[in-house]
C-alpha cells in the first residue's frame, strides 16, 4: 500500500499534507497528560496512529479529555445499539452534514466492524440505498431526521423507534450519537479538519 | 416569583409538569457519584434549582459526568469570549434549531449576563434583528451558518472572523460551542425535554 | 415594571429606542383622521400605549385605516376560533417566519388570553413542543403548513381540519389569519419596525 | 373569446367550473352591502366580470369591504411604484409560492398594462429571466427574497434598493405589496380558489 | 397570431430578440449533417419554425444528434404514457426548476395536445391545482419528487405508481422522462436558454 | 485482495448482488444490434466488465443507443474541460443528488484518472473541502449551484466562470456535463440501479 501511494502525482498530494496540517486555525500546543499520553499511546498500539481530530483538540488538555470521555462513553461503553449500528449512524449523519473529515474516518470504521467494505460507501453517499432490516432503518431514519430537521421530531418518531424494537434506553443512545456527530460534524467543517490519509485504503475488501 | 407563578390557572399547567416528567423516555435512575452529588449541590445552591437536562442525564453517570465535562469548559471556562457571548451563540443556534429546552433556558442566561431583558428575547426570535456590533454579528452569522450549512464553511468565512478581531483560539471558541448546542438541541428535541419552569421569569426586568 | 427597566445598562438599551425609532424608513407623518385619533385614544384607553404597528403605517390614512379594520375583523370579530387561537396562529406563524415584532407583541396577547406564562414562549419557539389538544395541534400544523409550503395545501389538508372539528368558516378563518401574519411578518422584517418595549414585561406571572 | 374557448373538448372543462366552484369551502353567502354591490357593478362595467376572488370573500360583509379597502390602496392608489411595478411584484411573488389564482389572474393584468403578452409569462415562470432594467430586477429580488426568506431582510437589502433609486415609501410599497400577496397566495390557496376563466386568454398577442 | 404580435409595442420586444440570440454563449455555428439538415426541414414542414433549443445545440453535430435521438426516443416513441403524459411531465419538472425556455415550448404542447388552453397553465403553476385523476396525479408526485429529492426516492414511491396502475415499464419512463427535463432545464438555465416568441400564443384557446 | 474479500461475511452481501439484480425494475431484454454488442465488446476489452447501467438500459436498444452516444459525446469527445474535470463535475453533481450508482462508479473514475485514491473521496463527500485551484472550484462551484438551484443562475455566474478561464464553449460543456448527470442521477435513483461491486476497490492506492 504504501509503495502504491508513493505512485501519487506531485501535483495531487492531498492528503500527504492531511497528516501533518490537520486544521486550518493556529492554536498553539500543550503538553499531555499522563491520562491523555496513555490514550494516545494506546492509539498508536492498537490503530498505528493517533486520530487526527485527537491532535486538533490537543491544544488543550481539559478540552481533549472531555471530548475523549464523551466520544468512549458514547461509541464503546456498553449499549442496546453495537458498535457498528453506532458508527452506522455517525457516517449517516456525517452524510447528511457532508463531513469530510467524519465521514472518512467513520466511514473506515463502518467498513471494519461490519467486514463489509460497501456498507461504509452506502452509509456515506445515501444510507436509503442500503438494503437495512427494519431495525437499523428505523435508526437512520430517525438520527437524519434529528440531524436535518430537530424540531420536527414527535411522539411519533419516537413510537416509530419503539415500534422496530428499541427500548427508551436504547432511543436515548441513537439521539446521543446524533447529537454527538452533529457536534463534530461542525466542529470539523468549522475548523476544515483533515483525517488522517491511512484512513482512505483501511478495509476496502 | 413562585408564589406569582402559584397564579397560573389550573387548567394550564404546562409548567407544572416540566419540572417533574422531565423527558418522553423512560430511564431508570442512577446513585450520583459525589462528585455529580456534589455539583448538583452546587447548583441548588447557587441557582435554587438543578437544571433539567442534568436530571435527564443522570440515569447514567458516565453520561452526566461526560456532560457536565464538557459543559463547564464550554461556557465557564477562561476563552477569548465572553460568558454572554457564548450564552448568545447557545440561544443562536438553539433558536435556529428550534430547541425549546435551550431556548428557555440559555434565553433566561442571556438576559442575566446580559442586565438586559430584551437580548435574550432577541437571540431567541431572530439574532439579525438585534443592533449588535460587528463583532458579534460577525460571530453570530459565523455560528448559525455552521448549524444550518456546515458544509459550506469556508475559508472566507473564518476570514470574516479574524477580520472582525477573533483570533483562532477565539475561532475555535465559537465553533466548539455552537457545536456543542448543535448536539444539546439534537438530545433535546429527541427525548422531548422539559426546561424548568422557574427560567421563564427569570429575568425579566 | 418601568422603574425595573431603568436598571438596564447604558450599553444596551436596546429596547429603549424600539418606543421612539420605529423603523428604518423614514416616512413623513399624517394628521390621524378622527376614526383614527379615537383608535389611538382607545388604544391608550385600554393598553396604556398604541401599538407600534399603528404608529408605523400612519404614515398614510388609508393605509392605516386598511390594515385597522382588516386586524380588527381577522382577530377581534365574531369566529369559531376563539381569541386565543387566533393569537395563537399569529406566533406560530411568525416563529416560522421568525419576526421580532409579531413575536414580542403577539407572543405578549398569548400569554395574556391565556393567563398562561409559559404558551407564549412555546408558541414563539416551537409551537410542536407545546402539550396541546388534537384540535389546536391540527389548527397550527395546517397554518405553519400554509406558511412554510402554501403550494402543498390540498383536500387532505383541509379533511384533517374538519376532522379534528373545524367547519368550513373556521378553515377560512385559520387561513386569514395565517395569510394575515404572513404579510405582516413581510412589513416588519422589510421595515425593521419594533416592538413596543413594554411588551416584554407583560403577562410573564 | 368566449366563442373559441367553446371549442374546449367535453372531458377537460377545469376552468368551466372554475367560474361556478370558486373554493373548496362551502360558506354561505350575505346580501351585498350597497358599497360592495356598486364595486361589483363597476367590475362588471369595465372588466366584465367580477373576479373570483372578491366572489369568495363575498360570504361576510366586513371580510370583502377590508380586503377590497386594501386592495385597492395597495394596487391603484398613487405611489412612486407604477400600477405595472405593483402588477410585477403581485406575480413574481406569487410564482415563489406557486399560488395558481394569483399567477392567472396577475399575470393578465401584468400582460395587460404592459402591452406585452411575454412579460407576464416571465414573471410567472422566472423574474431572473426577464431582461429587467436594475430598478426593476432590484425591486424584485427584494420581494422574492422578502417571501422566500424574510427574516434574512436587512439594512443592506434597504440600501439596495435605495441605490436602485427608490425613495423610503416606495420600499414601504414594495414591502406592502409583497406582504399583501403573501396573505392572498396562503388564501387562494388554503381555499383552492380558482380564478375566472376568462383571464387565461387576455391580452396574449 | 403572428399579426395580432406586430402589435407589441417598441419598447418592450422581449421575444423578439428571443428568436434572434438563442443564448447568453458565443458559440460557432457548424454546418447540418445531411439527417439535421432534414430533421430541421421536417421541423419548418410540420411547426412552421425550428424550436430554438435545436439551434443552440447546432454548434456541434454529434451533440444536436444526440439530444434529437434522446428526445424522440422518450417524448414520441411507443410507451404506456400517452404523449401528453409526457409533455405534462415535461412541464411539472420544469415548474419544480422554474425554467422559462421549458415552460413556455412544453406549456404549449400541453395546451396543444389536450386541447385545454389551461391545462398547460396548471403544470406550469401548480400541478397540485389540477384536478387530475389518481393515475396522472401519482406520475407526477413521483416525478416532482424525484426533481426535488431524488435521494429519498424508495421502493414506497414506486410502490405508489404501481397501485396507480403503472407497470415497470411505465416507470422506467416516467423516470427517463422526468431525469431528460432535469437536464435540459439546466442546459437552458446555464446558458439563459430563449423560447421561439411564436410558443407564447399557441393553443391559447 | 482477492482473499480478504472472500471473508465478507453471509450477512451482509450487499454488493454481490449488485451485479445480478441491477434495478428494482422488471423490464423484459432485447438482443443488442450490432453496435451495441461490439459496445459491450470494448467494455469487457478495457474494463473487464460492462457497466451496469448499460445494462439496465440493454431492455430497449434505441434508449441504450441514445444514452451511450450522448454519454460518449460528454464525457470522452474533444473538449476545453479535461477528462478528469468531467468526472469531477459527475462526482459533485452526483454528491449533491446524493445518488449511489453515480458516486461509486465516477467516484472510482476520478480516482484513476487523477491517479490520487483520495480526491474522488473528496468529490463524493463535500468538493468544498477539496483544495482546488480557483478554476476548478469555479467549475465545481457552477456545477452544483446549477443543480441544486438551477433558477438562480445568471449572468453573474457565467462572468465567474469565463474569469476563471473558461471559454464559451467552456461553460457549455459544463453545463451539459452537469445537466447529464442531474438526468442520470434521477433514472439511477428512480429506479434504485446498484453499480458493479467491482467499482469499490478501484484505483484505491
Amino acid at each position: 500500500m504504501a509503495k502504491k501511494a508513493a505512485k501519487r502525482k506531485p501535483d495531487a498530494p492531498a492528503d500527504a499534507g492531511d497528516d501533518t496540517v490537520i486544521t486550518a486555525l493556529r492554536l498553539g500546543s500543550a503538553a499531555l497528560t499522563p491520562a491523555m499520553q496513555a490514550y494516545f499511546d494506546k492509539c498508536m498500539d492498537r490503530l498505528g496512529f493517533v486520530p487526527n481530530v485527537l491532535k486538533a483538540y490537543a491544544f488543550d488538555m481539559p478540552k481533549l479529555e472531555a471530548f475523549v470521555a464523551m466520544y468512549n462513553d458514547l461509541m464503546l461503553a456498553p449499549s442496546g445499539l453495537s458498535k457498528l449500528e453506532r458508527e452506522m449512524i455517525a457516517v449517516a449523519v456525517s452524510s447528511q452534514n457532508r463531513c469530510y473529515y467524519c465521514l472518512v474516518a467513520h466511514g473506515a470504521a463502518v467498513r471494519g466492524l461490519a467486514e463489509d467494505a460497501v456498507l461504509g460507501e452506502l452509509m456515506a453517499m445515501n444510507y436509503r440505498a442500503a438494503r437495512l432490516d427494519r431495525r437499523r432503518r428505523a435508526m437512520l431514519d430517525f438520527a437524519v431526521k434529528l440531524t436535518a430537521e430537530p424540531w420536527t421530531i414527535d411522539d411519533a418518531d419516537r413510537a416509530a423507534l419503539r415500534q422496530a424494537g428499541f427500548s427508551d434506553r436504547d432511543i436515548w443512545d441513537i439521539a446521543a450519537v446524533a447529537g454527538f456527530f452533529n457536534m463534530s460534524n461542525r466542529v470539523a467543517s468549522a475548523t476544515d479538519m483533515r483525517p488522517n490519509s491511512i484512513y482512505h485504503g483501511q478495509n476496502r475488501a
